[in-house]
């Protein structure tokens, strides 16, 4: 069979400047099972290991490469025809469908209820908002033709759905009891970006959801903003088990068109870099001014609505990845993995391999009826060794081993993806050794992470300082003096191979900040402390 | 204010002949509530009556009018500025969310698993196998920049993802182990058709979920094929009370490029037309051929994959609307009602209304506590009429009264949409009531539109039957010699104003056929029963 990998790359059709379907050593196997949706390529005789499943770059080495291979090999992610689309696999689906759950849930006990508007906008609308369509309008794709037709204007696809939603809140709302107007929907979003597309992080088409609400007063607006933002905290630091900071962005990082923007930030030790996790913006009455979304009020008096917006998307997947993710592949926190035990037998030969097998079947089970996600890898053609990999690679977070000596001693053995810790436990209270264990990994994976986060933190108070911790990929929490300017200049002044630096957020969580104290880039009166760093 | 309604009827960027936004007499209010997610538009010295919300078309006087208006009146559509395309307001998008919850969870069972793919398809990709490109060719959109940049290229967007999927089947399915692979995934889809857009019966951009299935044998295709069948046939007559056939298309009619189409048709008696429901479909070795899907069998020796793909649409909600709205407005069924109770108090001026809108709160929580979906109107601006009409309008199964009466009684009145009863209820038993209410409304509802749809069927046995029962909009049950260039016949002498009748499907469920039986058509010998109509 030929190579479909070269077959497919020939097919990019953008032929645009960018990192093409990285070379990796993906898992070979006559047949690589049904987990995952298939798997992997190649013919048995090319594994030269029983264990040849290991990533061939290193996290710490070659952090770019090591992150293409493992959503590759991890079967997260398979690379598209079209350079910046990417394939999501059921073994990222299911990560998404778990947040998902949860905070569709969630927003619908807020009364938001949800939708779904056209992924179309017409030219004239999408551009009624001067400074939110000078944000977005490099990155806009447009449908020109259908069949052989031209149309006689072009449309446009939605990078986001202010424009289109928008003219409808403004049929909709008359009074006062019309408010709050509070809808979400689940979609897909375009944005043609030409630099440096990365799976999950950065693509040109990705899934999100996207919340548009409308009040009678800025003080519910406002509330809402941290009530969503909370949520966002939750899914990265609950869910996908990573710190991030709360906060506010700057006036030239804030969303295009909006009042102000508050996101939750994250941290990448590797590379040094902040990546915004989730943004909930308060539009203010900027969109309700230029979409005239008025409405009177219980005095008969005319007013105009204040709106938010705020999204999450699948670049949630990939912060994950980069941030748990090791020289064995991916590690998923409990909560949102698909499988969260995997249950392995390990015959040998004088042993009843059928009743290893059953052991292993009913040890799933009784989990599954407890609640838990697990499943056997009975296949016949793999060794014991080669599953082990196989799914180390995946990142389930359980692995339990069965073997003869196990079912002599009616136990179990039990080993941690996170740290390899290994454990035998007995078959009679396996449901509540589980449960603590699974809560256990994820808490670890959160109190790892956010070590090291923390220890990446530096406090700079002068430009020398803040280079020095720039150069060496720190996250910088500085004194500024908030203004536009100098935040500008920072960029201009830092912009170099790696990317110039930014404003990551001004914390809620504000230090104290004394009298007198400094911008560490103007000299001029700090009036808070910021984050900055490179981003993603 | 100025009237939105003309501000986005002038924002129509494509220009093409089709029906505009049609003229409907929306409910008029000060305010329309949050139900929903807003009201309707207008002042309220505009409402004429006090229940002047009905309908200003009869269903069975003006069909086409009456479906516009009652989708947008019922707050389940508004129309969009880009001709064909709709907005799914909360009201249908919470009927199409309780059916995916099912259809999602059946389809897990059958360990089908969630996948996302790109919306974009390359066109090299799109045109592999010729007779699918044929199918879809004219209705394709383009996109040929981005910003002010030609693409390189033209990208499609997906109008279906055989193509989009089948590249990486290819690349993923190597032995026999890796077989069978089925993924599943729920998204948008474009298919930029010219003739008569219908919200949710025919528009530009759909919803839907399309499954993509891959085995090593045709049986265990064709067994799959049957099984989603029965899951599209549990959603119509389970959860939207529709009666439908199953059978299979005809050649003419099958999904280009497939081996064989099976379906499940409904019909619509107000128009005489068959809809197709949802189609499962049997694609063969088709696209494994153009796609080089092989696998190395048990035994080593190579094979081609058999293959299924299978969907269903928002298209769903619309029949729903057809067979069952009235002239008061949409009849909800029960089981995909977002709101399946509507609690309304009814105060007179010298009884306590505190005490009676209380009992309406303790209603609907005791209800929900129950597992139901109940909601109250409170709102203190509009009659109990209002409300009534209202609520009528929206479907709403079932809305209990409650007033001075009623209280004095310990018990709440229970109307039924689908039927207007009246029914006093004691409140000490409310709960094992409404819940035998809700399923024989259910029921019911089933029972009345089966008994409609059966009276429209007409068996016919010659030319001059067949006609007389098309020219009265029938469905007709007709004895079929089973050759393509016969349909292409009737297809070009049945062609006029109301469009050609063609095959609907051939039932599973065969009458006999008695030896020597001749086709209606051609005269030659029958070999089965075939229904024929107009369709959608």
């Amino acid at each position: 069979m030929e190579d479909v990998n070269e077959k497919v790359a020939n097919l990019d059709v953008t032929n645009k400047k960018e990192k093409k379907t990285p070379k990796v050593k993906a898992p070979k196997t006559t047949g690589g099972g049904s987990s995952g949706g298939g798997g992997g390529g190649g013919k048995k005789k090319e594994v030269k290991k029983e264990t040849g499943l290991g990533l061939s770059n290193k996290k710490d080495e070659n952090f770019g490469d090591w992150y293409s291979e493992v959503v590759v090999s991890g079967e997260m992610i398979e690379y598209y025809d079209i350079s910046g689309c990417y394939i999501l696999r059921p073994w990222s689906m299911a990560i998404w469908e778990i947040m998902q759950t949860f905070f569709d849930a969630e927003i619908k006990k807020m009364k938001i209820k949800n939708c779904y508007f056209p992924v179309f906008v017409s030219s004239t609308v999408l551009q009624k908002e001067k400074d939110h369509i000078e944000g977005f309008a490099p990155e806009v794709a447009w449908v020109t033709k259908s069949g052989d037709t031209d149309l006689e204007v072009p449309i446009a696809i939605r990078p986001t759905s202010e424009t289109v939603m928008y003219p409808y809140f403004s049929k909709w709302i008359r009074g006062h009891r019309d408010l709050p107007l509070r809808l979400n929907q689940w979609c897909n979003v375009v944005r043609w970006e030409f630099s440096n597309p990365t799976p999950f992080i950065r693509s040109r088409e990705f899934l999100w959801q996207e919340g548009h609400t409308a009040f009678a007063t800025k003080d519910e607006a406002d509330q809402e903003v941290l009530e969503v933002l909370e949520l966002y905290r939750r899914i990265y630091e609950e869910f996908l088990a990573i710190p991030v900071v709360k906060g506010k962005k700057s006036e030239n990082e804030k969303f295009a068109g909006g009042l102000y923007t508050t996101s939750v930030e994250a941290f990448v030790p590797n590379t040094g870099r902040g990546v915004q996790g989730a943004t909930s913006h308060c539009l203010g009455q900027n969109f309700a001014k230029m979409f005239e979304i008025n409405f009177e009020n219980e005095k008969g008096e005319k007013g105009m609505v204040w709106q938010n917006s705020w999204a999450y998307s699948t670049r949630t997947i990939g912060v994950m990845v980069m941030v748990h993710g090791d020289d064995k592949g991916l590690v998923l926190p409990p909560k949102v993995a698909s499988v969260q035990v995997i249950v392995i037998p390990v015959p040998y030969k004088d042993a009843d391999t059928q009743a290893i097998c059953d052991a292993c079947s009913e040890t799933a089970e009784e989990l599954n009826k407890a609640g838990f996600r697990a499943e056997t890898d009975l296949r016949d053609n793999y060794s014991p060794g080669w599953k082990y990999s196989n799914w180390e690679l995946k990142g389930v977070p359980l692995r339990i081993e069965i073997g003869p000596k196990d079912m002599a001693k009616n136990q179990v053995r039990v080993v941690r993806r996170d740290n390899g810790s290994k454990e035998d436990i007995s078959r009679t209270n396996l449901v509540d050794h589980i449960k603590d264990l699974l809560e256990n990994v994820q808490q670890s994976l959160f109190d790892a992470a956010k070590q090291k986060r923390d220890a990446c933190v530096t406090v700079a108070k002068t430009w020398e300082e803040f280079t020095k911790a720039l150069n060496e990929k720190r996250m910088i929490l500085a004194p500024w003096c908030d203004e536009e300017e100098v935040e500008r200049d920072v960029k201009a002044r830092t912009k170099g191979e790696m990317g110039a630096c930014k404003t990551l957020c001004t914390p809620f969580d504000q230090p104290e900040l004394p009298e007198g104290t400094l911008c560490f880039a103007s000299g001029k009166p700090a009036k808070k402390w910021t984050y900055w760093g490179r981003s993603y």
